[in-house]
């Protein structure tokens, strides 16, 4: 675990949790599980005890005084800030590359800002493995153990065992697969050999480089120019030229599918509970204990009345809000946006804000 | 019709229509219709061409600047204010016998400020033939063919034809009845023989007075004493001491209701839609013109995004207000309450604001 250093990319909006989340205050900034904690401080809480301050963060840099508001922990040298949104390949890639140049034994481990996960011990266990898997020489992700056949995520197929020291549930991964449809889901969860993909990784950073070298050299070359300037004179002159340059890719394309192909990825099944918060009806799932009656209730200081009604509010001004004979009903009420929607329709609201933006609506986007 | 004068009894806040309609701001000074002008506006020049000048307003102080810049045409003297509200007999009571004082002869005409009617023209006709039924010695009021069984508004039973020049549709009422059940309201419409109570009532004031005399003497009583004053210097302070010891009765119990037992009260069966805009299906009925695809909405600058969804949306703020996948959804955004329901349970709205009420929310009621 020495060689341990965890990164948290903290990018995405969030569009599903549209009005609460927007560009301005992403989901991670936000307190989706009534804890009382961002999820990025919890992310960082969750990791801390494994890490040490060895913990850097990948985000935009609209959210440097937010981020560090959140982990008054993190160094100013495991702070990296993009200066504009490049998808996982480049914010993952970058991490790697400055972590590299530190000391190039490191064994990152990236996990998103923005999940849910319990219990944490059970996590943690898993992360353990992860890393000893990875000591093995490898690119091992967390995967999780189905409990149900969710054609909301990717999956990951498992071949044989792979026999590490201190890894007793890894395996060797066969493929990622994309997200499946029911009749293909039911298949995966029946067969016993597919675990939900977390986006979780953890690698040598050497290792992730030589993938990311091979599918992606263009950013690959650019990553490198900027890990080698990073701490220097040239450090900002050079991430303002070369950024915007790089190609916009996710770290599963970029890296984790063609490492699958070429034997390089394992996987450890995570039997705690995770969540990505992808929309409202996860809101309601994860908030057990502000239910009021068949509602569950969020916001700092609800003024809520409801009547033959159930569903979520999330209520972020200080209005009454009534609600009378809806059924499985969302309520976000802001300063400047309402959505109305229902627990079934939760993931139509990223079309919702496309629209939006389209109509010219940006101001509360 | 020389001795027609309209009264206009502004009262009731429209509880049914919160967080839109509310003490403050009642429903009669609200624009419900998209007309561009407000139910009382409207009421009033309905009646104008009919009465002239003579035009009276029975409303609470509080409401006095806005029925004056709803009504710029009103006489001082035309405008009673009522201290507190004390319910239909009081406020008919009282500009009854103040026009009784003013002319013995009146024929009173009273007409809620917050009910809407169309087509204009024919409405007018059957207050003239009242007018005419009313001369010939009876309490008349203005019925409304059933166009289906409602179970929401009472219901009066007519008798015979009565016989009066100028009045060829009158029929004597046998009685007023309670709202119905639906076998009940069913039976009635079937029999051809009833017509909804729309609480407007046409009547020499000395026979109103009469009958009110009769069944709510202390009522009289208090109303002759406060109409003696009135225009005098003891106007305000005999209105101030009397009106509070008055009883608080609808005046379908004081006058109408015991009026037809005693055989002195008519109908004129009214063949013009009529509304009570009693809640917000009715808004979503009675705006055909602000449908926006399947939505109806409504508000100074509403900025509405709606997909798969229908029903209402009234929008008093700027905020964007986004609806997905809401069938008959009843949406009321101001700057201090949010109302959420169906259409279907819109009725239920006015036990919110009791609850509300109980709850301490009375801010926003």
């Amino acid at each position: 675990m020495d060689r341990f250093h965890a990164v948290i990319p903290a990018g995405g909006v969030g569009t599903r949790l549209w009005p609460l989340s927007r560009a301005g205050a992403p989901k991670f900034l936000h307190d989706l599980t009534g804890s009382g904690t961002t999820l990025i401080r919890s992310t960082y809480e969750r990791l801390a005890p494994l890490s040490g301050t060895d913990v850097m963060v990948v985000t935009g840099e609209a959210h440097r005084e937010a981020v560090v508001g959140q982990i008054p922990e993190l160094g100013a040298e495991d702070l990296v800030l993009e200066p504009s949104p490049k998808d996982s390949a480049a914010a993952i890639g970058l991490a790697a590359a400055i972590l590299h140049r530190r000391d190039p034994e490191i064994i990152m481990g990236s996990f998103a800002a923005d999940h849910v996960i319990a219990p944490v011990d059970d996590f943690r266990e898993a992360v353990s493995e992860a890393v000893a898997a990875a000591a093995g020489g490898k690119i091992v992700t967390i995967g999780i153990t189905p409990t149900h056949p969710s054609t909301g995520f990717g999956y990951i197929r498992q071949g044989e065992k792979y026999h590490v020291p201190g890894a007793p549930n890894a395996h060797e991964v066969i493929e990622f697969v994309e997200k499946p449809d029911e009749d293909m889901a039911e298949k995966y969860v029946a067969s016993g050999n597919y675990v939900w993909n977390a986006g979780m990784f953890v690698a040598p950073v050497a290792l992730m480089l030589k993938h990311l070298a091979e599918a992606e050299p263009e950013l690959h070359a650019g990553l490198t120019e900027i890990a080698a300037a990073w701490g220097t004179e040239v450090q900002e002159e050079t991430l303002q030229r070369v950024w915007p340059q790089l190609p916009k890719t996710a770290i599963d394309y970029a890296v984790a599918e063609p490492a699958a192909a070429a034997g390089d990825v394992a996987v450890i099944p995570g039997n705690f509970t995770w969540d990505d918060v992808g929309d409202f009806a996860a809101i309601a799932r994860l908030n057990p204990a502000a239910q009021q009656e068949s509602m569950t209730v969020l916001g700092p200081e609800p003024r809520v009345y409801s009547e033959d009604a159930s569903g979520v509010v999330v209520s972020e001004t200080k209005r009454v809000v009534a609600l009378i004979g809806v059924e499985n009903i969302v309520v976000v009420d802001t300063e400047d946006a309402l959505l109305v929607t229902t627990t079934d329709h939760a993931q139509s609201v990223k079309k919702a804000v496309e629209a939006l933006k389209e109509k010219g609506d940006s101001d509360v986007l």
